[in-house]
């Protein structure tokens, strides 16, 4: 039987990972504060078998990587954990931000729990993250295992940059294409590039493969936000699972809308001024969308992004069998953005 | 001119802490979301040199432990800055969970900003504190700056842990005296409790010393809480600038309420369930509480613990002044309890 090596090494990873993720926090169970633990373990899903669980994106990615740059998946199993650790601490806090009810159709933490214990949980999985990362010096000495915990660090501050970011455009009337791409650049592009760099440093590869190992995961996370903005608004509804033109209804400031604003005479840009889009009206608000350049545009910046992760990740010289999944991977994260 | 120790430490100490402090997060100035820069300095009370400061208890004890054990303070002042970094995020953190609006006479952050932005100064503090760590392997090499983090980060768990507990507490009936003692070892004692123990492990102190001062730091935070429950109470306002029985007018379960409450049919026990207790009561109250056993129970408490403070301190065999100095800061932080 022969499958493709992203599938493989999905099938081997993940488990493990799974397992290793949940070990982390098991810990948490015993003490007087088990409520921590029941916080945690509703949010990744472990409660119910059957419930929807993330993608593990990062922690994949940072695993992927090391074996593209020569390691052994095994060891760097503990900083993957932290990667996935601080990408849920980052969830858990952004659910109370946007006050969103629901993700994976589970109640959020701050749902069920309240605000301030799901402020708690986030807290407790950052600070674990740290914590877990620690035994990586059994396998790469101390001297690697601080990079990595600096690298990682480094990556949180940059997140939460963005996430500020993020949060101030909603009450800014207006917000130019720049500002979004560096929102972006930390929200998204932060944590998946330190994965990437974090795999490779563990891997011992050299500053410039490392460096383009990061540039990898960093132009993947901008070219997916880039091209899941495009989706949102112009995407195939039984190929993304969202009904076409959602992010318009929703009156998400995404790139696309950016992009049309900029020409406020436009019939897109006094449209989008005078309030709430219905469903009903979103066909017509997506075409206009479309006539400011903006479609052209956004598929434009996914296109160059993908090319540009492409070309990082030929930078790197993965080795063969994991290359071709990374490969893989940002195909199946930019699906027709390629 | 003579000072004593303590007061020569804390002129050298301070300034310096405060100097590298502010220059930990002076980069986010210049950053799109420079927001995050103007939270943190409201919150530090830099921009007004009037402001009030927090006393920067844990930094310091860091410092002066790290010279007892033979270090030089400067090289640690990485660490002792993460300590005081993450101190403010569990603080920040803390004001938006307790809806306090003012802290240190000034709006607490989330009254100014609002809750979600407060949420990101709490998180940034939290990721810088690791970020600043790095280059602690310069003076000390990456195996005891590795070890740092990881002490720090696990203190960061049990400090998360003790908010979870604290925050169960105010919607249950009963408490028991020794779930309050399991609350505040996390949220007063961890993270005293790592300060010295970083300060110790960077200047190289064997385990046994090590653990000496790490316990000298946990008993020291967990009988100053105690104490300040103490005084809640019964303190002398003069001396202490609450007003007497503060914390029974506020409702607060601090120890020596949860051990009157241990007598449902004590006079204490049957007035605390009828509801919120006036000024004008709360004399009585205090007298009523004191008749439980709960005032001779609570010295007891501060004194058994002081006591294991300075056991502590001495089995970590301190250098000279800065023991001395050690020794004086136990006893300002503990007053009469001593």
């Amino acid at each position: 039987m022969t499958s493709s090596p992203l599938t493989a090494y999905r099938a081997s990873f993940l488990p493990a990972l799974e397992d290793a993720l949940r070990e982390a926090v098991t810990p948490w169970q015993a003490h007087p504060a088990a409520l921590l633990f029941d916080m945690v373990e509703h949010h990744f899903g472990w409660r119910d078998a059957a419930a929807k669980k993330g993608k593990r994106v990062r922690p994949f990615l940072l695993l992927l990587v090391h074996e593209a740059a020569g390691g052994r998946w095994q060891q760097a199993l503990p900083a993957a954990v932290a990667v996935e650790l601080i990408h849920n601490f980052s969830l858990i806090h952004d659910d109370i931000q946007d006050r969103s009810e629901t993700r994976r159709g589970r109640p959020t933490v701050w749902a069920r729990w309240g605000k301030a214990q799901a402020i708690n949980a986030g807290d407790a999985l950052f600070a674990q993250a740290f914590a877990v990362m620690a035994p990586l010096q059994e396998a790469f000495g101390p001297q690697r295992a601080l990079e990595a915990m600096r690298v990682l660090a480094q990556a949180c501050v940059a997140l939460v940059q963005g996430q500020v970011l993020d949060l101030s455009f909603e009450t800014r009337s207006a917000v130019t294409v720049e500002e979004y791409m560096t929102m972006i650049r930390g929200k998204t592009g932060a944590l998946l590039a330190a994965a990437a760099e974090v795999g490779a440093l563990l891997a011992g590869a050299e500053a410039q493969r490392r460096e383009a190992f990061r540039r990898f995961g960093e132009t993947l996370g901008l070219a997916f936000q880039v091209w899941d903005d495009y989706l949102g608004i112009w995407g195939d509804p039984a190929k993304t699972g969202k009904s076409a033109a959602d992010d318009l209804i929703a009156g998400k400031k995404t790139l696309p809308v950016l992009y049309g604003l900029q020409q406020p005479e436009s019939a897109f840009a006094r449209r989008w001024r005078e309030g709430p889009i219905t469903p009903d009206e979103a066909p017509q608000v997506a075409r206009d969308l479309a006539a400011t350049g903006a479609r052209t545009f956004v598929r434009e910046q996914a296109a160059r992004l993908t090319r540009e992760a492409l070309a990082a990740l030929d930078a790197a010289q993965p080795l063969p069998r994991p290359g071709e999944a990374l490969k893989a991977l940002a195909q199946e994260l930019l699906g027709r953005a390629m």
